[in-house]
Parts: C-alpha cells; sequence; structure tokens
C-alpha cells in the first residue's frame, strides 16, 4: 500500500504549533495584519464567524435576550472603581490619551499635544462596567427585571505573546450581561447560558465539551462562581471555549443596579455574565483539523458543498457549466439542518486538481468534480472531506448518477457533521484517564507520550493557602484544574491532594 | 372635530430638533452613554439596525463581496503616509498611546509611563490604509483581480458636537473596499455600490433618494470621485446617507497594490470603497417620524405586528392568551417580501392602553388589540401606524374578524411599506423647486418658510479658485451643494453660478 501524500508540509504529529499556523494560513482562514497582535480574518475564516454568529444568535434570541450595542471606550475612573474591590483586575489595556494628530514640523505626525483627554478613555476589555451603569438607569422596580442584554461586539485586551483566534488583542465576541431579582433567578440564566454553548458546541461545532464549574481561584474577577465549557485539542491539550459567570451583587453594587422589590424597599439586583468569542474557531480547527488541513462541520461551514467543472477552455464547456449550474440549483433547494445546502459553484480559472486541493485544506464538507464526460453520462464525483483516502492512498472518489447524489446530498451532510463529532467524541473519551493519587498524575504527564490528555481526580475542593497549594504543585508539573462537571453522580473516596474526603470531580491538563 | 391628542410632547413644527431627540428617547431606540459622543443603541434600535445590516448583507453578498475582519487599530505611521500626499486629511482620531494602567498611590489609575507605545495607535476612522496594505500582499496577478471585501465594523472619528446616529464619535457601518485592474472596472463597481445602496434607501428603508455625483470640492480625501445618495428630512435639510468612492490609482501607489498583467508588466490597481452607516436610522427617523412618534418601514421593522392581549388579571386571561398565540402562530407562517412575518405577542403586565401608546412611539407597522369579547367572536381590532386616527380624532381601529385579518395580513403590511414610501416620495417631489437665478435661491431660501426644501439648478461645474468662489456664495446662505443626479437628460443653458453654458443639473439646499 503506498503512502498517502497529505495536503500540508507539516503534521500534527511532528509539531503541532507550527501545523496549527499552517492550517490557518493553507485554508485561508487568517493571517498577520502588520498590527501587532491584530490579526486580519479572511474570507473563510469570517464566514464560519458568521455561521456562528447567526446560529447563536438565534439561541439567544429564542431565550429572550435582546441586542444592544454599548460604546467602544470606558473612561478610566470606571475600571478605578472596579480595581478598588478586585484585586485579580487585569490592567493589560489599549488606554486612548489624544483625540487629534498635527504635524510635527518633519513630515510626520504626532498626537496634539494641545488635545490630550481630561480622563484618559480604555477601549472595552469588557463591558462589565459601562453596561451597568446602563442599567442602573434602566432598572427602577422589580417589573424590569429580568433584564436580558447581549452585544456582539471586538473587545481589547494587551496580550504579549499571541496566536491567531486563540489569543489575540483584538478579537470578537458576544457578551450577555443579565439583572434579576434574585440568586435563583440570576442562577438559572447563568446555567441557562452555559447550557446554551455546550450545546452549540456538541451541535453546531461537533465539538464534545465538559461543562462545569471552575475553581474558585480561576473565577473572573468579582465573580461569585464561574462556569465553563472544556474542550480537548487533539494535542490533549485543554480549550477553555466558553464561560458563564453569576456574578452576585458585587457588580449591582459598584454599578448601583438597585430595584424597588414588591414590598416597596430598594434592593441590589444579582448579575451574570456570559460569552463566547472567535477563539471558538481556534477550538474547532483543533478539533477538526487534519495532516490535510481543516476540516468544517457541515453546519457552520459557508459552503457545504462546492461543484468543480474541469473546464479545459473549449467549446464543451458551456455545456458543462450549464450542467452543473443546474445541479447547484437543484441542490440549493434542499434543506440540511433546517435551511438551504450551501453550495458554490467554482467557475474560477485554474486547474481543477489545484482548486480540488485548496478546498481540501479549506475543509469544505463536500466536493464534486465534473468533468465533460460526467456531464454527458450524467454523472457526478463525489469527495467527502472526512473521508479523503480510499485504502489505496487515493482520494477517495465516489462516481454517482446525478439523480442519485442529489437523492443523498441532504444525508451526507448530515452525516458528516455525526462523523466528525462521533471522532471528536470517541477520541476525547479514550483520553480521559481517572487518577486516585496524586503520584498517578506525576507518573501520567511525566510519560513520554507527546500529547498526554486529560484525568480526572475527585477532590475536596479546597479553598484559600490549602487551593494555592495545589495550585503549586500542578503548576510545577505545567497542569491546571479545568472544571467540575456539572450533575455529575454523587462521588466517594478521598481528595488526592488533601486526603479529606472527596466532595466532587476535577479535570486536571494541560491547557491553551 | 376635535383635536388629535398626540403622542409625543413636541411637534415636528414646533422644534424639528428636539422632535427628533423625543422621538429617539421615546421609541426607546437609544440614549446617551455617560461617555463623551457615544451612544448606547437600545434593543429596538438596535433591532432596526440589525433588519439593516442582514439585508444590506444580503445584496452585498449577491454581488460576491466577500466579508473580512480588519484591525481597529492602525498604525500612526500608515496615516503619516497619506497625509503627506492628502490635503483633506482629516485628523480628530482617537489615539492610543499606553497599554496598562497602573495604581497612582492614591487609590486611582493612570497610564503607566513604562508601558507607552513606541508607535501610537489610531483607532480606525475608516480602513484605506489598512486594508490597502492587506490588498498589496493579496494581490499578485490580474487573476487576483477584481478583489472585493467588505467589513462591518465599528469606527471613530471624534465629533465636538454629535448628534444621535447622525454624528457621534463612534458609529457602526460597513466599509465596502475593492481593487480591479482598470478604471472601467472600478467605475462600474462604483456605480453599482451606488446602486445598491439608491435601491436599498428606496425599497428596504422606504426612503427616496437622489442618486449622484458630489462636487468636487466634496470628494472624499483622494478621491478621483465621490458618489452619495441624498434623502431629504421632513424640514427640508438633506441627508447624505451613503457614498460610494472612486479612488482612481492614488491609494494603490500609497499602498503597494500592483498586479502582472497579462503581458507580464507591473500595473497599479484601481480601488474603490463605498459605504453606509447607522446614520441611516436618523435618516429613517426624519422622513418616517410623525408627532406620534416613529414609523418603520415593515422591511427593516424588528417587528411587524404587536399583538396586544387586553389582559384584566381574571381567569379569563388564559383563553386570550390561547386564542392571541394560536393567531401570532398562524401569522409567523404567512411570508411578506419574501420573509416570515415578524410578529410579537406582548404578554408583559401593564394597561394595554399603555402598552399600545408605547408601540405607537416605537412606530411598530401594525398592532392588533384583541381584548376578551374579542377572542370569544373570533375578532380582532386592528391598528396602522400609517393611518392612525380617523376623522374623529381618535385611534383608527379596525374590527375584523380573525381569519379575514389572517387573510389580509401580508398585504396590509406590504401596503404600509408602499404607502411610507409613497408619502415620502410625494412630500420630496413637492419640495424641490428650480431656480434659474442665483437671486431666486437667495429669495427662495430667505423666504419665511420654517422647512426650505431644496432648489434643483443649472450649473457649468466649475473648478478650483471658481468652484470656491460659488461655494463661499452658498455657504453666506448656509447651503451646500448636494450632487449632480446620475443619468440626468441632457441639460441647455446657463450656470447660475458662473454664466457660463450649463453642462448640469445640481441640488442646492441646508443640509445635516
Amino acid at each position: 500500500m503506498s503512502a498517502i501524500r497529505h495536503a500540508l508540509s507539516t503534521k500534527r504529529e511532528d509539531d503541532f504549533a507550527q501545523w496549527y499556523q499552517e492550517v490557518i494560513s493553507e485554508a485561508e482562514m487568517a493571517e498577520e495584519s502588520g498590527v501587532r497582535g491584530c490579526m486580519v480574518i479572511k474570507p473563510w475564516g469570517y464566514g464560519i464567524w458568521e455561521r456562528i454568529q447567526r446560529l447563536m444568535d438565534d439561541r439567544i434570541k429564542a431565550a429572550g435576550v435582546s441586542n444592544c450595542y454599548f460604546p467602544l471606550f470606558i473612561p478610566l475612573s470606571y475600571f478605578a472603581k472596579e480595581a478598588e474591590h478586585v484585586e485579580g483586575f487585569a490592567k493589560e489595556m489599549a488606554v486612548v490619551t489624544h483625540h487629534r494628530l498635527i504635524g510635527d514640523g518633519k513630515g510626520g505626525l504626532v498626537p496634539d499635544p494641545e488635545a490630550k483627554l481630561e480622563e484618559p478613555l480604555i477601549v472595552r476589555p469588557t463591558s462589565e462596567t459601562v453596561i451597568g451603569a446602563a442599567m442602573a438607569r434602566w432598572v427602577q422596580s422589580w417589573r424590569d427585571l429580568p433584564l436580558l442584554t447581549n452585544q456582539w461586539a471586538n473587545v481589547v485586551r494587551w496580550e504579549m505573546r499571541t496566536r491567531m483566534f486563540l489569543r489575540t488583542s483584538e478579537f470578537l465576541w458576544q457578551e450577555g450581561h443579565t439583572a434579576h431579582t434574585d440568586r435563583d433567578d440570576a442562577m438559572a440564566e447563568t446555567m441557562r447560558a452555559l447550557e446554551m454553548y455546550r450545546d452549540f458546541a456538541e451541535t453546531e461545532l461537533a465539538m464534545p465539551v465538559i461543562a462545569g464549574e471552575k475553581p474558585e481561584h480561576e473565577r473572573f474577577p468579582g465573580a461569585v462562581g464561574t462556569y465553563s465549557i472544556e474542550a480537548m485539542m487533539q494535542d490533549g491539550k485543554a480549550l477553555q471555549a466558553g464561560t458563564s459567570h453569576y456574578l452576585g451583587t458585587g457588580f449591582a453594587h459598584a454599578a448601583g443596579i438597585q430595584y424597588q422589590d414588591k414590598e416597596g424597599a430598594q434592593q441590589y439586583a444579582h448579575t451574570t455574565s456570559w460569552g463566547v468569542s472567535t477563539r471558538l474557531i481556534g477550538g474547532l480547527i483543533m478539533t477538526h483539523g487534519d495532516d490535510d488541513g481543516l476540516r468544517v462541520p457541515p453546519m457552520v461551514a459557508p459552503q457545504q458543498i462546492v461543484i468543480l467543472p474541469m473546464l479545459r477552455d473549449n467549446d464543451e464547456d458551456a455545456a458543462l457549466l450549464d450542467y452543473c449550474e443546474d445541479l447547484r440549483k437543484s441542490l440549493c433547494s434542499l434543506k440540511a439542518f433546517g435551511e438551504p445546502l450551501r453550495v458554490l459553484l467554482d467557475k474560477r480559472p485554474g486547474k481543477a486538481t489545484q482548486k480540488r486541493w485548496a478546498w481540501v485544506k479549506k475543509g469544505v464538507p463536500l466536493i464534486l468534480e465534473i468533468g465533460g464526460r460526467d456531464a454527458a453520462g450524467g454523472q457526478v464525483s463525489m469527495l467527502r472531506r472526512d473521508r479523503l483516502w480510499n485504502d489505496a492512498a487515493k482520494p477517495n472518489f465516489v462516481a454517482l448518477a446525478k439523480d442519485d447524489f442529489a437523492a443523498r446530498a441532504v444525508s451526507e451532510i448530515e452525516e458528516i457533521q455525526a462523523s466528525l463529532f462521533a471522532e471528536a467524541k470517541a477520541r476525547r473519551d479514550a483520553n480521559i484517564s481517572k487518577a486516585a493519587s496524586f503520584a498517578e498524575i506525576e507518573a501520567y504527564f511525566a510519560e513520554d507520550q507527546r500529547y498526554p490528555g486529560w484525568v480526572e481526580v475527585l477532590w475536596s475542593r479546597p479553598s484559600g493557602a490549602e487551593l494555592d497549594a495545589v495550585v503549586q504543585r500542578l503548576k510545577a508539573l505545567k497542569l491546571t484544574m479545568r472544571n467540575t462537571p456539572i450533575g455529575g453522580e454523587p462521588v466517594s473516596g478521598t481528595c488526592i491532594f488533601t486526603g479529606q474526603p472527596a466532595v466532587e470531580r476535577i479535570y486536571v491538563a494541560r491547557s491553551y
């Protein structure tokens, strides 16, 4: 059996980080912008983000949450207020200090000293403070609650070491912010958002995740409880792919979000916030990509089927294109996942095989190659991205009558979605081990395996200095605690860190 | 006949500017944010923007343009390059100079002097420079052209005097940027975008506009030709509601966008840019609003029909709500303008008449009030926002059998769209006069009419100092030249400014 000649020059097992960059570059998803820490998101990458946006937005709206838009700039004083009572306050932010440029007399431009702002403005790293101020204006009575808002926006966190989609100075996200009369209602919203993210990750992105609570030291600064979805990348590392926070009344106190209850007394609201970002695209790449490039789950693929006519620059091309266009139209009238199929007829000049490999690297779920003879004979040649190679190490084309393909196109697309999830879930599950002692953790991660997975352990949920000791022991092994799964069965046993009775499970892993 | 008691406290004819603010406030579209020059766009205002975005985006994609995302920050040096050769270079921009905050030792925060950026970053006022740099990387050969990109983004222009939706320091927009092999192809794209905007304004927004070329002194800095759509507001002022620019090869020279032509020679690309912004919402308000608030054209209304059950907090409410929910479901299965009807059942607590007036002020196209007796008798009571008052100065409710309403719901919605356009067009057309001399312009605008419209004049398209003299004469009357309509019939006559033979028509007006 001959060896497969993969489309990428770097294999996952050889250099995962390099492979990741190559996928992004070869799939034309994004590139360095020349502006420090910021990327340009190219059409294929942005098209995936648009799909994520639209499907997530449908879910957010279905939950009764209203989209708004809040200012990009936040006055410095808003942060000073927060810094007072939040220890973990992050300070790496872009600061606007001037509002005008003038010539420097040498042909260049400088910030105009006359146009210095009285109060510096911060480019939003997240919008709790400015949305809190709006909520304080909007909330008067219990009748105004719950107040459910969301925004789609860009945010900036100055990052020293950046990696495309995973950690960039500017990124795109949605941030939900809600206010409630009491803890129960706010916690219900926190968990609703978490479950929305879990289901979205597993359904739309075909990316299995663990939904759970972050340990105390990993809470969002000021939060009472932070919950996350955690996905396992193909190198075994964990990626935090979405978070949902119950903020108690702390932010309401800072912003003055008060309401009159049914008895006429003034109460502070209980607030939540929850978000996912373009980081999901990084997770998608490292969950589904292979040595031939990206594989996009059909639900979020900008195009689900690409038709490649094998043009020959001769008289027969017109008939071939007609045939392909008829096919495209009939496919577009079909629906998968409740939406019309997204089908592109790629008429661009260029060799069909080159174009094929470009689409393979982009990870379009299904390619149809059609030559003049196929058109004459009413045939198509189908290549599924999730079954790219046959036993002879050749592209796994399946020849079908056009009508037979049309009849099964939807089920093929739906099957690809399911098969990507099944593959990722099997890999994830196979790479979670249980450790009954700290020594077993040490042994597991010390082994000479290139990509260790996660270990599941029992712990006593220590706090304060006792927790810090655990964190430091793990840190020495480059490990972190990910989360405690929601709704797990009761545990019995001993905490592997403290020796005290265990109260829950928690996952330990290397992470992004 | 008794007098109508309008929903707003300010009438358009009494104080148009105050009326405008009141519509925005009472319709809960937006509010001041507490951050200088920035607004909070609230759900109803943002919902209209989401409709505009989705419908415009469909048109942009249908034209073969791909969405991308480019960095928020642009290095100062990019602007220095532009400033060198662009006289009209605008300097009022937000400048980021630091990337960290530290405590000031007095409990406050200040920009960390240690974290001063080597090169300041500008918050994008528009993205020509950074997109030009990307295009220079992406374009190698004539095969890469045309390159058609667009982004939906926030931009910042430091404004001293702001007005919500019309002029804010931060605003939301789309900016199309394209590169072409030659002038003809770039001009075709410039005009395609202009026509897209014209048709969008008139179809989706029901807002009549004149598509035309801006005079030389109003060109985008660096552009060879600037084209606009101009709408007449109800106070007679003109609003530039969208622009499309042919940039020649100037930006390609600055950014180095070169391609190898079919003969192997290096050529500079011809570029275009085109954009519309949240300003469209200001135009929509001042085109369709009346003394009872906003009226939203159904195509861009977040909700087209609101069902208001007259709840009485008693046992009959359940049956009434069932009746309303059945009606909502059956209406949602109907399509207007090719999309399912958007129907909201407003179950919130509160008096039905209060809720009615809140929806009237928001301008929802059609309200259905339904009481217990209506439900029992299979009736609905319909109120069209564009026909709000009857001859007796009462809300113009029409009682209908539920099934009869369902049968005509789509045509009612489509009729409202058409009637709003017809009303706006009739008003616009009635307020354009012709002036055959400068004295006639002076007389027209000097007359004691509160809201003068536009005048159409013939001119010789003067240039340079001769044009400047015209601009100054008009400026003394607080007038501006708007645009020269595309595709007008040939003119014959004399330029009212220069006395030379006229070559085209141009509109003169006060403006936003």
